[in-house]
């Protein structure tokens, strides 16, 4: 994520998802289709599948990942107890190389909490 | 995991856990104990955290993390379907380079719903 | 890969496979099939893409994936030469912790260049 | 890659490159070297070579290692359809934590095409 | 690290480590405390243990986790050929994909030994 | 590593090195002379680089560079202690995902120890 925020983030993202969608072929088409659906309610609830994308996205040390999955707990009404704690599980099982993540993931969490959108 | 099934798994992990712990320093020790705590119920409750630690342990391609928290999923009462949405959405975040563990994970689970131990 | 050789790995993948797909849910399904569909002929030649799976399958260090795109890279008529300068090029991007891989990639493909299947 | 482009990228990359050389010891500088020699025409051609490059850092999710093989791949004459093909390939092999590269690499690659160097 | 140099960054991870730590749970704050008593002096010494904290965060490809250990290694009286023979080990260990990191540490190192602080 | 043990391992391991070489390019040797080179006494003593290869080989979770750079280890003379502060370390920057992999590295140590070879 840039040092702009969680906004100018949001809108890179969406500005470069049509990039990539407007040059796609089929396959590539498809998997964005499966990544949005991976996330919606089954048999498990979108708010836990949203921790678990973050929770993924840290252990793999993605930050764009993270941010955008970040929006989506703040959207699916996780707490900020709950994101620590789901944090916190994700620095043990991937190691102090997550900690630069885990600041940057606080930082945009503070933002968002504090109506950044 | 070996060939050998969960419950050999199982009995060789907690036998190689002890062999560290005789030889660890302090630190190990207390890694060894943080890793206890991040799964024990707190803002979240302990099921979504194993589910969380298996999603993990999937999307970092770690045979042996899988095969403890599919014990410990069943332990908390996860049901196929939502362990199948879980390893799905791991699928999909870690890519095809996780479908030799997604198979493994799939006869473990198999042999721990049939009654293996 | 199990030191059964080719033909066992060939049989246990396709058994899980099948095992898998008999539990998936629908994202699973459509991942599986995407996994074929992007290594068809397209833009690309499938013989290059068999080229390009192996060499992302060793840099990621995943001997089962080595081990299948072997297989395809015999079945497409991929050359010894070309097979080595591919896992030289892997070998370098990926660093030494990949020669474990290489090694038995080595040792796999010597089985189907004699007629091992 | 900063956001300053492709040149920018290239120009800070030739800089730095001849700071490590500067200082390095014998390893480091042979490993240059090998780091060139892999890419040159042997078995394979080069510009089969630099689409390997490409898809292994798309899935070891190395933005900058991704902006120079794009460049790369511009000199090799790679069409933009044979590029998307690589680029789904090693999305698939991925998953979708190398959904941010893609979309830096599709960005990279359109400035590319528009004579951008 | 940002391009502003190591001060900038130094200052902005401590913020961030505020940040962290006021938001932190248990095992949050256990974990870095942790991160703390493993690089102290025990049975190897503090100095070689910054050089493996360095190694380790270059083939994991941590700019950050580079730059504070890079920090970290100068206090230790770290001599430049001793860095760059730890550098050209993790550069062999971990292969290209390491170089983009390698490039930052050699900027960096060099503005901590001009003075940079 | 097999179940096997220590020395099956680096029979396997040697007699797989000679398949690879005897197939070998160019490039694929001088990747492996320069995979002797970095171990050997530089700036830094042959003792902290084989030290070195062992915590870089826990962090990126390979078992068989585990095993024998903690060979390499015992000829050097490195004591337990000294090894597992040096295995704490990486535990604490790869997380516990790297926890099998410690458990497999002090069983080949204390084989090691009682003068397995």
């Amino acid at each position: 994520m840039t040092d702009d925020g969680y906004q100018a983030f949001a809108a890179e993202r969406e500005a470069l998802n049509d990039l990539v969608l407007e040059h796609a072929n089929l396959e590539i088409k498809r998997f964005f289709s499966l990544d949005s659906q991976v996330y919606r309610e089954g048999a498990l609830p979108a708010r836990t599948k949203e921790i678990l994308g973050l929770v993924a996205s840290l252990v793999l040390r993605c930050d764009d990942c993270v941010s955008y999955h970040l929006g989506r707990c703040r959207d699916e009404g996780v707490s900020t107890p709950e994101l620590v704690d789901a944090l916190g599980l994700g620095l043990v099982v991937g190691g102090s190389i997550t900690i630069p993540h885990l600041r940057r993931a606080m930082k945009t969490w503070m933002e968002l909490m504090q109506g950044g959108d």
